[in-house]
Formats: structure tokens, sequence, C-alpha cells
């Protein structure tokens, strides 16, 4: 925010990278503090010390700030859930795991980022692309799991790998998915771990 | 509540009972048209024809309105599905049919009477008793339907009942419940067919 917006020598200037760096990091601040819903990019403008016109140069909408900042914190809970489950050597306890790290995850935005978790409820309620890939990403997961425990035979094979997949994501999915998860925060912690035990116990050979 | 709003000729004039009836009757009209949350007392008075005092004789509160009529909602739900399940045999059988008619009744109020879906939907936002009455409704007919599948060797014995019977109304509630069912009808059919089937999985001896 130190930078000025217009370089007259670009060798010096900030790149369009460095640029963009720039508004998401404002706009994170910005949006954490005021909201998503009800600011605009005029108002973000402002507060930037930018022009409105040179803040559409980098993106094409409040959204297009929104999906970056929004795939950023998904990303950090994806790394976060990588890292729990990196070293475990089972795959009912990776299961077990990752439910949990994701309901911490989750939990930990809404009770502490308040505003920026509202971003990541928008993005669920809209379907937006990071969203879309933070789904994909925890099927995956889960995917690689049930194959993982089907092979070292702790888990039943008879159930077609993507129906188990897609049962087992469903019944995560109140618990990950950012516009639900707010309305299951009540004895979450207890919630999924019993949801963890039936999950093991439908898979059990 | 149990004296006449002063009635000259108690006997020709309408009883506590028949007025009640009426206000929730017109009420349930009211707001199946305009909707629950728009609309005040004054409002239904007006459409009823009775002054706003007289409707405050019989009900304390709108929501005392909203209660009888989501009340008298849910009861209608909880018939279809005690007929969905009345004379199937296997236990089995029964959860996956309670699953199916809980999904297609909520649908069906979601797209037909959505006005009414909404009542229902701000009762389990707001934990009105009517809302509570139904969790418990529904946990009392899985615990039955467990203990049933158990007893017939349907079921294994080593969960803990209260936890098995908790797990499963978790997997169920996204879909059961009028707050959360709204986003979950993409597919809802499908899903509570998977969901099903892993539930019995999970049940398996």
């Amino acid at each position: 925010m130190t930078n000025s917006p217009t370089p007259i020598t670009p060798q010096r200037g900030p790149t369009d990278h460095d640029v963009r760096d720039q508004i998401v990091q404002a706009a994170t601040e910005y949006f954490g503090r005021y909201g998503y819903e009800k600011t605009t990019v005029s108002d973000l403008a402002k507060a930037i010390g930018f022009s409105k016109a040179y803040i559409y140069k980098f993106f094409d909408s409040k959204q297009a700030i929104g999906e970056v900042i929004c795939g950023n914190r998904l990303q950090m809970i994806m790394t976060t859930v990588d890292d729990a489950i990196h070293s475990v050597p089972s795959a009912p306890e990776k299961l077990r795991r990752m439910f949990r790290a994701l309901v911490d995850a989750g939990s930990y935005l809404f009770f502490h980022d308040r505003k920026l978790y509202d971003i990541a409820a928008t993005s669920a309620s809209e379907a937006w692309p990071s969203l879309q890939a933070y789904e994909n990403y925890l099927k995956t997961l889960v995917l690689q799991i049930i194959r993982e425990g089907r092979e070292a035979g702790d888990f039943e094979r008879k159930t077609p790998l993507d129906e188990a997949v897609n049962a087992i994501y469903l019944v995560m999915r109140p618990y990950v998915n950012p516009l639900l998860l707010q309305h299951n925060l009540d004895h979450a912690t207890e919630a999924t771990g019993h949801l963890s035990s039936l999950i093991l116990r439908s898979l059990a050979p």
C-alpha cells in the first residue's frame, strides 16, 4: 500500500503480480474488518488509495478478488489437513483425522475470522470455482484414503468405489462446507467423532 | 384461555376452540400467501376481520400462531412417515423408507408451499418447541427401528445404542431439518439413497 499505482518507470515500480498481491492483501484486511457482502469496490479502492479503475485493471469484479481471498484461505485449510494426515500410517485413522482437522479449521475460521468465514460461505452459496476446487480436493482425498484402506484390507471392497466416496463425502459435507457448518457448530466435535465412527463401521470388511 | 371472549349467548357463539382453529386456519392461508417473517399480527387481524386485541386473547404472540401452524405441518409429515413404514416387515427397509418419506415430504413442502416451508425453517433456526418435538419423534423412530433390527439379528449390537441412534440421526439431519434441507435439495433423492446404504452398511452385524 506504500507504492504508487502508476509507476513512470515500470522496472522500478511494482510488477503486475505485486500489485495484484497488494490488492488481495489490502482487500483481505478490509473485508476481514468490514465484511465482503456490504463492501463495494469503490470502498475498497478508497481504503487502499487506488482508483476504482486501477483495481479493475487487475480484477474483473469484487467476486474475482473474493475468489482469490477465499482460495487462499481454503488452501491454508487444505495444507493443514495434509499436515494432519501426512505421517498417519492407517487409512481408518487418516479418515478420522481428516474429518477432525476440517471441522477444527472451519470452526476456527468461524470464531476467529468471522468476516472471512462469510466470504467462504458466500463462495459455497454461489458455487464459486474456489469452493468447487476445495470440494474436489476433499473428494479426491477421501478416494485416496478409501483406496489405501482397501489395499491394506482395512476396508470392505464390495461397494462401488465412487458410491462409497460420494456417501462419505455427503456425511462430512454439513461440517466441511462453510455454508452448512455455521448451522452445525453446536457439538460439532462430538458429532463428527460419532460420524467418523459410523463411517468406519460402514467401511468394515 | 378457557373463558369465552364475552359472548352474550355462549351456546350459539363460537367456542374458544373454534375461534383458535379459525385464527390458525386464516393465518395458515395468510402466511402461506404473504410469508411469516414479514407479516405482523396487525396485518393478520385486518385480513381475518378480527381486532388485534381479540387475536391476542387466544395467542400470546405471532410465534404462538406460527408454532401451531408449524406443529400441524410437522404432524402431517410424521403421519406420512408412519404410514410409509407401517406395514414394512424388515428394519433395514423401514430405515430406508423413513428417510425417503422424510425427504419427499420436506421437498414437497419446499416446492409447493414455500411460504409455509419458511415457517418450518424459522422454527428450526429458533429451536421452537414444535421442531424439538419433531426431532424427538425422529430420534425415537430411529431408536425403535434399530432396536427392532438388533432383535431380529439384522443389525450389529456392539455400538452403544444411543451413539448409533445419534450418529444415524446426524446423517439424516441435513435432509430432514427444514433449515438445512433447503441447502441440500440438489440430488437429494440420490444423496439420501446413497446415505441410506451407508447407514445400513454401518449397521451390518
